[in-house]
């Protein structure tokens, strides 16, 4: 069986045999983005073409791929939901002389009522379930949209997204935060738990954020110490609102991603005294065979 | 004697005589972000050139055109400060044959030592300070870079800036909020106050800019709902904050700036039970005014 990650900006390919060991890898630049409105059923072709030659018949998809954006949107399943319930919702297309399988994204409504939406991330989270199984807790998914899922039973029972890595990157980029930045210091530490620490007095993120330049423009910030310190202020902002809205969890926080990132957010974890247990951050394959397991043969 | 608010965006000069009655006036949309860093003194001249040619020999300047990106840079002057410590530390640049005096902005500390720093908006506060009196309360000017100062005995004791219309610009002009967005339906309040509502509910900023996205993508709030919405979001968060950190006046707070903004901010005191008071949009000329009565003549 292949099973493929294919998200905004990578693409990523495995072909396993039954009992799970890989045999071929590929893994390629093209994310979602890249690929034209019908380019999808080209662009796989060049990477796992060679694969349905030699016979492979089914492919799982999980990612960006199966959004409005992708090859065709795989509507999100409700939570709870675990590797049987999305196993059960996979969106089959005919490919070829092979059939894929689209993972669908999650769903999911806060108290309010007010919805929230992952895709890509419920497969790792079901990687991660197979280490975690039935015990309850709460495991966060850095990133761009960092994910904040309450997972037990076997299955994510809900979830809160935090905006966190795009307005840094968006304030960085295009507001006049950006414009004291100098690349960031070796060993941003100091500036970034400066940040963390600012985000537990009062004022709010708004009034913090503006707060960047008025620390540049007095001097008591260096232009190679804003990016760091603007990152301490959005995960501190992240956390301590988390904490606020009763997520904190009884054991520790299962922490999974890009390791740049986990360090940070372990950081800033240590700061506000939450433990946290850190993962292996390749869950995604280990998900989607999870998944696989699922169907029938 | 000749008055002039030269901001990022805008000049506006005026003309009075010594009883203050306004002679003439002249308004561009020349901004400091439009002047080349060595011709401000043409661009002055090319619009108040007739005024100092007809004898007058000073003119007072407010706004950006004191920041570093400005002509000079004027430092700022830490609160308290009203309307005579602010003549005592105006910059003089000689000019021509005559002398402008450039009105420096304001800094502040909070309880934890950072900073803040204000320019432009001194010189409106100044203004509204001639309509309270000694009274101390609550002044709001909401903009790109909303300000909430106290004032009292007559002076700005202190202030904090909420960089809330920067923000809510930048993340519809470069985030995956923007995407979703249509041009504003007309009459949004409804919208509006959906996100002014949704800023009390708990998880916080980034999670609620994120539930945008989520509220779109579920068919759950229409794409020229979407400003609106993120309007109401961003307001309520920096209200919530003011009022959080303890700064709720026992009298209405006193609000003034562009017509629809205020109108804004009005709908969300009222769904924050906070009273308000509008006053007058156009305070720099009588700010700039009081200024010059502490001058030597």
């Amino acid at each position: 069986m292949i099973f493929i990650d294919w998200g905004t900006s990578s693409f990523r390919a495995w072909r396993a045999d039954a009992s799970g060991a890989v045999l071929d890898g590929v893994e390629t630049g093209q994310g979602i983005l890249e690929v034209p409105q019908d380019g999808f059923p080209d662009a796989l072709r060049a990477t796992i073409g060679p694969w349905l030659a030699e016979g492979e018949a089914r492919a799982l998809l999980c990612g960006m791929v199966g959004s409005r954006q992708g090859w065709v949107e795989a509507p999100y399943l409700p939570c709870p939901a675990g590797p049987a319930e999305i196993a059960a919702a996979l969106m089959p297309i005919p490919f070829d002389a092979a059939r894929l399988l689209l993972v669908p994204g999650l769903s999911t409504r806060d108290a309010a009522g007010v919805p929230d939406v992952m895709r890509g991330e419920e497969t790792k989270l079901v990687g991660l379930l197979a280490e975690l199984g039935d015990a309850p807790g709460l495991a966060c998914l850095p990133g761009t949209h960092s994910k904040w899922a309450r997972v037990g039973g076997g299955r994510v029972q809900g979830f809160a997204t935090q905006m966190t890595g795009e307005v840094r990157a968006t304030l960085l980029d295009h507001s006049i935060l950006g414009r004291l930045a100098a690349p960031d210091a070796p060993g941003g530490d100091a500036a970034f738990l400066r940040g963390v620490r600012r985000a537990r007095d009062s004022g709010g993120l708004l009034h913090h954020l503006f707060g960047t330049r008025a620390l540049g423009l007095m001097g008591d910030l260096a232009a190679a110490e804003t990016e760091s310190y603007l990152s301490g202020l959005l995960i501190g902002h992240e956390v301590a609102a988390v904490l606020a809205g009763g997520a904190a969890p009884e054991g520790a926080v299962h922490l999974a991603g890009a390791e740049v990132l986990c360090r940070r957010y372990a950081l800033a974890f240590d700061e506000f005294g939450l433990a946290h247990r850190l993962h292996d951050p390749d869950l995604a394959l280990r998900g989607l065979m999870l998944i696989a397991e699922g169907l029938p043969a």
